[in-house]
């Protein structure tokens, strides 16, 4: 067996063979499938500076995705990492079901101020499947105390992603998260996704609406509005394509969820604590105030593990006054309401509130703008995206829109010639999803998109020669 | 509205109200009942230090439940909150779908020379919840892989605890957990709790376990090997109140699940990490090697939120010989393999391995012992426990061991009377844990014993003088 180094901080070029071994006999890592499961190593990540990260060869990288959706105030952010150890060295941990601690409270109340009027509570969780788990097994519980226990059914969308526990991923509507994998199907129904680009024929954007919001109500009519609970959806579908629904779609499906009394959950995960340029984007963005507002990632710009949801002060009034004042919501994490991950997300907030919204919602439109000048290319089917994330779709013509297949792994090939150029993408089969860190200029934004058209010009080279595609 | 502070650090005295109101009107937190959901303030902790915690009014408390079992380095231990912010200064996060790091690498390695012989892969989650769904999303697909979709229940117990999603806390065993919550109920299977103090009357504890092991041998009967996935059991339940099986009960378990290919899922949450005086306490405090061993709280001392599951390396080497090389297993978290978390995790091994272990060994006898001359008090039933971790039992008279009731609240009257002497007792219906950080010393451990019995005392009269107990 390798040796196993002490500590995390040995030179990397000695350590890098040795980590490599450990990494393919020791760790498994999200997403691996059976042909190299337990026996794979990911490349390695050593450093981050602002927008950029090191690799194990030293490299530098412009971090494309910002991790994972999450690193919005971009890495080595010396305050993020001194609040931490500061916080830790007053309160590190208390635990939720006795006591209470001063930031998870400000924090509290601060978010509160910046989500819809009403929606004024918080329950916060390590993520975003926790942040699912809590808003659904909250709608649950309180329609136990109701005396509608039927009234259960969660409507989700397909293409949608909202999790990777057994409840929350039954919500998921990307094919390859099913495939092998158990889900509580009976407790959901799905509905198409809003997406525009890959409406039916010869239908046009409005009529895709009114067809979207009409099975909407078809369901709400077949099921019956008393076995509905929740409608869950992430204002813009992040990791099913940076999906942004036609206008008026998320208005029109509250007002149905309004109708029947079906609560609206918006997932937030992706969208808050400035994606599009706001802490909440529901309303600011589109004019939607969800009963519910599942928020994780950028919270903490990813250095910390928290989410949460906001949760509408009316829904614990008419728990308190029921006739069940003993009913207990049996629900609850030993890491809810850490104190170091709020005074962590409290600094976050504070740089956000102090120029980094702003700053996001100043350089969106280049962003916007810079990546669909892709769209020249003959890859390309479309660029689309709404603040600081965008998605680059492939297809093998324009006129078909057909993807080109999984086997051929675009977005791959061009993420490998983007990191040999100086940029980390995130492929998503035949998709690259851009979300960087919003601390970006707009000269770092002309950076990332030539390499970007780079590594798509080499992907089309690669792909021609090889008799995969015919441009 | 309350004025909102802007950071965390006010001075006390004044922001105390105003910290009081924004809790009520902003905060949820874990298991509220209806009758005041939404609209409560616990009490507030505001610093720590070793083994004691402050309160807002300046009240230095002994913690004696260690936050909840975790904080086992003890409070504002200077090294942990350093290593935070020094590794947020390297790396603070990587997309763990796409790349690793160096932390959570060396930290496999270190944690897979601590468990079972060829239990030596881990994969990382952000605590107990999401540690014990992957533990059982991972069965559920090894089983839909090796074609065998059909073996996929999972055995529990009554009385035990395993984490607050919809599947994970479909396992637990505690009636309050289930009565306004929903669960995943029909694929669960409950066995008998193995509580040797409420063994039927008349049976010895070698008929008891012999009992015990016969109940599991006839659910397999029943139900069919091939229709049963997994057993999980926490070694010592926990949030049960402290319950050590009886001798042998452990391995003549998993003697079952090896005879009937059925995965042992140790969860270790609260046991590993020192509670029991090793890192893992499955083989060596009970002599068992299961599949998988979940682990959370300990691991970073509850600084930061990560936990995971040890996974035997055979588990994943079957699946890469199986025919769908292709099958993915769809499963991860935004924060798996948290290079901070990690690091954290590294130092406090550190912590551990240099002297915590052994110190906690070292005064263990000195705490059960303490504790267990508590007995001495006709309140109180039975006083177990194992390692650092106990139980105070209290009952109405001791031929019935009837508890005393709800209503009475005897363990939350223990709690407020200790409270006042300098004691954070956590209070659980009419019992008392006590699991203090390890770094109690003789000295801080005969302190803690002696304001619990004086807590416990004045309770005695309390009761008395209203006249709801007969002494």
């Amino acid at each position: 067996m390798a040796a196993i180094p002490k500590t995390a901080n040995g030179p990397a070029d000695e350590a890098a063979d040795d980590l490599t071994l450990l990494a393919e006999r020791h760790l498994v890592q999200p997403w691996p499938v059976s042909g190299s499961i337990g026996a794979e190593a990911r490349g390695r990540l050593d450093a981050g500076e602002g927008i950029y990260v090191t690799d194990a060869s030293g490299r530098r990288l412009i971090d494309g995705p910002a991790g994972m959706w999450c690193v919005n105030a971009g890495h080595r952010n010396r305050e993020l990492a001194e609040v931490m150890a500061s916080q830790a060295m007053e309160l590190s941990y208390n635990s939720p079901w006795y006591t209470t601690n001063a930031p998870s409270v400000i924090l509290s109340a601060r978010l509160a101020e910046h989500a819809p009027d009403g929606v004024d509570h918080v329950f916060y969780t390590t993520g975003g499947s926790s942040a699912v788990e809590t808003a659904l097994r909250f709608m649950q519980f309180a329609n136990n105390v109701k005396g509608r226990p039927e009234k259960k059914l969660i409507v989700s969308r397909q293409g949608g992603y909202h999790g990777s526990t057994y409840l929350s991923a039954s919500l998921n509507g990307r094919p390859r998260d099913h495939d092998w994998m158990d889900s509580a199907s009976d407790l959901v129904v799905k509905l198409s996704c809003p997406d525009p680009f890959r409406r039916p024929d010869g239908m046009s954007v409005e009529a895709f609406c009114d067809f979207l919001v009409e099975e909407f109500r078809q369901v709400i009519e077949e099921k019956g509005a008393d076995r509905i609970g929740a409608f869950i959806a992430e204002p813009v579908m992040a990791s099913g394509g940076v999906i942004v629904p036609p206008p008026g779609y998320l208005r029109r499906m509250q007002d149905l969820c309004r109708r029947n009394d079906i609560l609206f959950i918006a997932d937030e995960v992706v969208t808050a604590f400035g994606r599009l340029g706001h802490v909440f984007a529901s309303k600011e963005v589109f004019g939607i105030e969800p009963d519910m507002i599942t928020f994780a990632k950028g919270v903490t710009s990813g250095y910390f593990p928290l989410g949460g949801v906001m949760i509408a002060g009316r829904l614990f009034e008419e728990l308190r006054r029921s006739n069940h004042s003993e009913a207990m919501f049996a629900h609850g994490l030993t890491y809810s309401s850490h104190p170091v991950g709020c005074a962590v997300a409290l600094k976050n907030l504070d740089i956000l509130e102090g120029g980094l919204l702003a700053h996001a919602r100043a350089v969106s439109d280049h962003f916007q703008q810079s990546l669909k000048a892709l769209e020249e290319l003959p890859l390309v089917g479309e660029v689309r995206g709404l603040g600081l994330m965008a998605c680059v779709e492939c297809v093998a013509d324009r006129a078909s829109k057909n993807p080109l297949t999984l086997d051929l792994e675009v977005g791959k090939r061009i993420d490998r010639h983007c990191q040999e150029l100086g940029l980390l993408v995130r492929p998503l089969i035949h998709m690259c999803v851009m979300s960087p860190p919003l601390t970006i200029s707009l000269e770092q934004i002309d950076d990332m998109v030539s390499i970007l058209r780079r590594g798509i010009e080499l992907t089309m080279d690669d792909l021609t020669r090889e008799g995969l595609w015919k441009g």
